[in-house]
C-alpha cells in the first residue's frame, strides 16, 4: 500500500487545496496524508448535478496513488459521468471534543483529508477487481480471502471510481484548548473528551451453518 | 427541541430527494429523520465553487425545523455567499459493517440525513446567539451554561448558517447481510460487527486551576 513511487513526498498546495482558514492545521505530506486515509474506511463523495452539490457516504479503499470509490453508492452522480465527473472526497476521523474555558474557543480535534479531482469508472477487469479487493481490504482486513469471490455478473453489476491522490491536503487538529490568556483564570474545567470508534461484540448472522467460528478478520481486527 | 409546527410529518420526496438506489432504505418519517440528525453534532457540507465541489466537516445544531452550521469551517464557501449558497448537508451514523458470505453483498449498517437547500448567513443578533448555543449544546449538552459566554466580538467573529429542514431525506440500513440464497450454504460466518463512537477518559488541560471537579456536562455525557 505504501508505492509512492517517484512522487514527490509533499502535495504541493493549489488555491483550492491550500488551508486558508487557521493554516497552522494544514497538512500537505504524503504519507503523513496516506496515514489518515489508511486509518478510515468510509468517505464523503461530493459531487454535483445542475448546479446543486450532493454529498454522499460510501466506502473507499487507497491502492497506492489512488483512491478507489463504490460508484454504487452514487448513482445520482453517474448519470452525469461522461469521461468522468469532478468529485470531493472528504475522510474525516473524529477524534474528540475540545472543551474551552468560552464558548467561543470550543473545537474538536480530528484528522480531515480533502481529495479534490477527477473521477472515472474502472472499466478494465482486472483493475476492477484489484479495486473491490482494495475497498474490501480497508474495511476489514483479511475478509476477501475468507469469502466466495465476486461472479462475473457481480463485477459487472459494480461500479467503482478511481481518484488519482494528485491534489489533496488534510486538516489536523490535536491538543487542548487555546484559550484567551484572561480565560485562563476563570474557574472552568476545560480539556479533551477523546472518542473512538470501537467494535462491539459480533452479532452472529442467525441463518449461519452450525458451529463456525468467528473469522480471523474479526478476530484480528484492529484500526 | 421537537417543535414541527404544523409542517408535514413526512417529507415529500423530490427528484432530488428521492432515494433511487435500495429505496427499501429511504426514509421520510420527520420524527424518525430529526431523531437521527440529533444524535449526531457533526456534518459534511458539500458547496460548490467554479463548478468544483468541495465538502467539509463541521459542527452542526438542530433547532426546530433549522439547521444551524458553522460557516466558519467553510470560508472558501462563504466567499460566494450573495443571498445564500446552494448547499448539501450530509450527517452520517456508522453502526456497523455487514460481513455477508459473499464479497458483493458485504454492506454497512448506517444512518444518514441528506439536506439540501440554500444556506443563509444568520445576521440578527438573538438569532445568532441562539444558533450557536443549538450547536454547542448538540455537541454537549448544559456545556452551555459552563462557560463564559460570547463576547460581541467574538459574536461578529464566527459565522453561522441557517438551513430549512425542506428537502431532506434519509437512508437507513440494519439488520444482517443479505445473501444470495444459495450462498447460505456456504462455511462462511456472516454477520455483523457493530459499531459505537464512545468517549474514552477525559484529560483535563495542564493550565487548569488546582481543583476543578469534572463538569456536569461531561458526568452526564451520553448519545
Amino acid at each position: 500500500m505504501q508505492n509512492t513511487g517517484k512522487l514527490d513526498a509533499t502535495f504541493t498546495p493549489t488555491a483550492r487545496t491550500q488551508v486558508e482558514r487557521l493554516p497552522e492545521r494544514g497538512v500537505y505530506d504524503r504519507a503523513e496524508i496516506y496515514k489518515i486515509l489508511d486509518a478510515g474506511f468510509f468517505c464523503h463523495v461530493g459531487f454535483v448535478v445542475d448546479g446543486q452539490p450532493f454529498v454522499i457516504p460510501t466506502g473507499y479503499g487507497r491502492s497506492g496513488d489512488k483512491l478507489f470509490i463504490h460508484g454504487s453508492a452514487a448513482s445520482r452522480m453517474l448519470k452525469s459521468l461522461s469521461g468522468g465527473v469532478k468529485v470531493c472526497v472528504t475522510v474525516t476521523l473524529f477524534d474528540g471534543l475540545v472543551l474551552a474555558r468560552s464558548a467561543f474557543n470550543h473545537s474538536m480535534n480530528y484528522r480531515s483529508v480533502v481529495v479534490l479531482g477527477t473521477a472515472t469508472e474502472v472499466e478494465d477487469r482486472e483493475e476492477k477487481i484489484e479495486a473491490v479487493r482494495a475497498i474490501s481490504e480497508q474495511i476489514i482486513r483479511g475478509r476477501w480471502d475468507e469469502v466466495r469471490p465476486p461472479t462475473e455478473q457481480e463485477l459487472k453489476a459494480t461500479t467503482v471510481l478511481a481518484l488519482p491522490l494528485a491534489e489533496v491536503s488534510a486538516k489536523v487538529r490535536t491538543g487542548p484548548p487555546h484559550d484567551e490568556e484572561e480565560d485562563y483564570q476563570l474557574p472552568v474545567w476545560a480539556g479533551v473528551l477523546p472518542f473512538r470508534s470501537v467494535p462491539e461484540a459480533p452479532l452472529a448472522d442467525p441463518r449461519n451453518l452450525p458451529k463456525l467460528a468467528l473469522p480471523k478478520s474479526i478476530e484480528n481486527y484492529s484500526r
